[in-house]
């Protein structure tokens, strides 16, 4: 069994699945059954059964899952047993919303750059990092690598980002801008498109 | 064929297909074959011909598709045809990135109400409405439905957020809460979270 052929669906139930165990964990529950999970999680107790046999064999029969063991199963599959290191290109009102949001940091991502090409916000504060030149991209980058780069720039410009960072061996990419980025293989880029959200809404308010 | 079995996936694509497509209109392009469309919207030509055979016989063999048609089509299957009303709870960071955002408004989306709990909040000017107390929630909703609501609340309220939307006869919504809404069947619900799509990511990291 590879991993990669594990669905996105999939990954997504997993990372939610983690939230509940988070939330048991804080109300101080020992052990949670498939029933409980699926039910918080918006399915059924039969697909969360599914979801974990893939990495494994968590629970006993009868007794349910251990929470603190599958909340550690779940951080490691889903790589989260790491800090990542996180630079944003673009100092709009979404990266504004991502360097302020507590849960960022507290799952292990740490914003340690933000960039923008207008000199209006080119050195303000923002949450304790400086807004920096998009010039100086490389640069900075070489001298301290990211994990994950987060596109928020406008479409015209996000596709030469996207270049930059990957000939400086950034292997993930989160875009919000309105393109599909083009990428080698090797490279895993997620699309975040708020408008295309909506779309999914309305096609499924006209076609139920 | 129900339009139901048609994977969220596709939609997507059809979406991403659709900005193609007003690209290529402004570039004043009559018509594209499905091998430009799939090199623009990162996949190949036998999907994109597949998405679109879903819902009709598109385009003639050897000359395209008229980029125009195409573009009609695709705003009707996605129920772009139309303005929707759209109410955001929640004055946070992302409701105001959404509310200023200028391609909202541009695809058919008019935010006609925002709304917060926070009384430092409460009558400030968003973009030209003012934020009101969600108290009024239910009177605002009362006398002039939304047809989309947008939940951008703690996840401690959003379900009761949504239980109050949902007993107003609101369809869809659109939630970036960090829970997972219970809804009766015959409302849509969309959960967008950004820590998730972090997640998917760190998940890919791990496990190429």
């Amino acid at each position: 069994m590879t991993m990669r052929k594990i669905a996105e669906s999939t990954v997504r139930r997993l990372s939610l699945y983690l939230r509940c165990l988070e939330g048991f964990e804080a109300q101080g529950l020992d052990t949670v059954s498939s029933d409980v999970l699926a039910a918080r999680g918006g399915t059924t107790s039969a697909q969360v059964r599914k979801d974990l046999s893939f990495f494994g064999s968590f629970g006993k029969r009868g007794l349910g899952y251990s929470v603190r063991e599958l909340e550690g199963e779940l951080r490691t599959i889903l790589g989260l047993g790491r800090r990542y290191r996180v630079a944003v290109i673009g100092a709009g009102k979404i990266g504004s919303a991502l360097v302020q949001y507590p849960g960022f940091s507290q799952r292990g991502f740490d914003i340690v750059a933000i960039f923008d090409a207008d000199a209006q916000k080119v050195g303000r504060a923002w949450n304790g990092l400086n807004v920096r030149n998009v010039r100086e991209l490389d640069q900075a980058l070489r001298e301290e690598p990211a994990d994950i780069v987060v596109i928020v720039t406008p479409g015209e410009v996000a596709q030469s980002m996207a270049d930059r960072c990957v000939a400086l061996g950034v292997k993930a990419i989160l875009n919000f801008a309105p393109i599909q980025l083009q990428v080698p293989e090797d490279v895993v880029v997620k699309h975040v498109n708020l408008a295309l959200e909506f779309e999914t809404l309305t096609f499924a308010l006209k076609n139920r």
